[in-house]
């Protein structure tokens, strides 16, 4: 398996057409799995806005000033009227918001970005980023388009790429009644395929300034397992996330 | 960057030079990383046990007895007992056991395998996977070798690859105080690449009697970065692990 960066794509403007923008730029093959960064996925589909557009209610205000008196920063509380309106769960209030995106990815902040964005205060995810990866898929040679982004996780330290969207592939491979050399039913169960192909394209797309939104991995091949479509868990059996529901921060609480 | 598998590897006895088999195999350049699945790491170091080696404590019993009573299926309380002696700490009782090992990984069991095992009954995760990793690299024409496992995570469905060791090169590339196109501070604060590169290889290693334990990532470039040697979290910082302290599973926690 190749993975390398589509070069020189330009700074993203809303309306642009991205699939015509990367297949200018990379001469693709039918089983290529095109990994899109979400920020020129949101950029293109306009999802950039400004705090003035998320006047605050009583609840981003309460939200905003716990986190003040816990963490000693000033919050504004557009911003978690923002964060709010992007939710449809909210696991933890502080000393961050964690939350729950409309289209099932639990992330910091709604994983809306106050970098990279040139004409507005805030980047917000794309608003269903399956189907923006299908949309980009009918522009390209392939159908295989994973939406990607980068956020951090429990237990382990710093982030890695995620996969948000996708098309064209299943999100997982389920080894389940597979047999090992010996003849015994498999440890692992199901293989998320595509959080490890956001993961490897990761690894070459850079950040910033000198980052590059759109990798290609060449060569990769699901093979004859079965698929499966779940990528985001259900809160049944994320005990984590259950534990969350009684939980609430404290100074104190730092061990 | 390209990955590829390094073919035809026997399967791994006690005391094996892993390092030379992969050598035998592959034609390494001074820049790869070598990621090499646990199983094989494990094997090699002889961290094959037998569930008669685990005698059951009081507590062992206890835990064993709550699983079988909350899930309904017998548990064997020597396995609870294996669990417990390699972790150093108790996340999770129920439904299934998730706790920190000695080198700071938190995984379900302990990441005790119960599959691909020909001369045992268990297989126990390395001792000490970055000095594995160490040794390894010592054979290989490159210094840079990852220890790979598998395993589950809060929020998203599926397994992906994840690194428990590593040697040549950080854990992560620290991209803080780095800026955007815009000349604005990044969102994103640490990349853990050892987890990413693990993903990667998970991509195309396979699994199970098909599966090939060593995959050579090629032309991966860490850059000017400053990298950061931490990788497993601290307590500290950790909220979800802090929220799962005070919780404990009831069939009724099924949301």
């Amino acid at each position: 398996m190749e993975l390398f960066t589509v070069a020189d794509i330009p700074e993203i403007e809303p309306g642009d057409d991205l699939a015509a923008i990367i297949a200018d730029r990379a001469d693709l093959r039918s089983d290529d799995v095109v990994c899109v960064a979400s920020t020129v996925v949101s950029k293109a589909e306009g999802r950039i806005a400004d705090l003035a557009d998320f006047p605050a209610g009583p609840r981003a205000r309460e939200i905003a000033d716990r986190l003040a008196e816990l963490t000693g920063e000033e919050k504004d509380p557009r911003f978690a009227q923002a964060v709010l309106e992007e939710s449809v769960d909210l696991l933890m209030e502080a000393p961050f918001l964690l939350t729950e995106t409309r289209f099932g990815h639990i992330g910091v902040n709604a994983g809306i970005d106050r970098s990279n964005v040139p004409d507005g205060d805030l980047l917000l995810l794309p608003e269903r980023p399956s189907e923006s990866a299908a949309r980009i898929a009918d522009g390209l040679p392939t159908d295989r388009v994973v939406v990607t982004d980068t956020c951090g996780r429990p237990f382990r330290y710093g982030q890695r790429g995620v996969a948000i969207g996708w098309a064209g592939l299943p999100a997982s491979r389920d080894w389940r009644g597979q047999l090992d050399r010996d003849g015994r039913e498999m440890g692992v169960t199901v293989q998320n395929v595509i959080d490890e192909l956001a993961a490897a394209a990761n690894l070459v797309a850079g950040e910033g300034a000198g980052g590059t939104p759109a990798v290609v991995a060449r060569g990769f091949e699901f093979g004859d397992l079965p698929g499966s479509e779940n990528h985001f868990r259900e809160v049944e059996g994320d005990y984590v996330r259950q534990a969350l529901r009684g939980w609430s921060y404290t100074a104190e609480g730092e061990a």
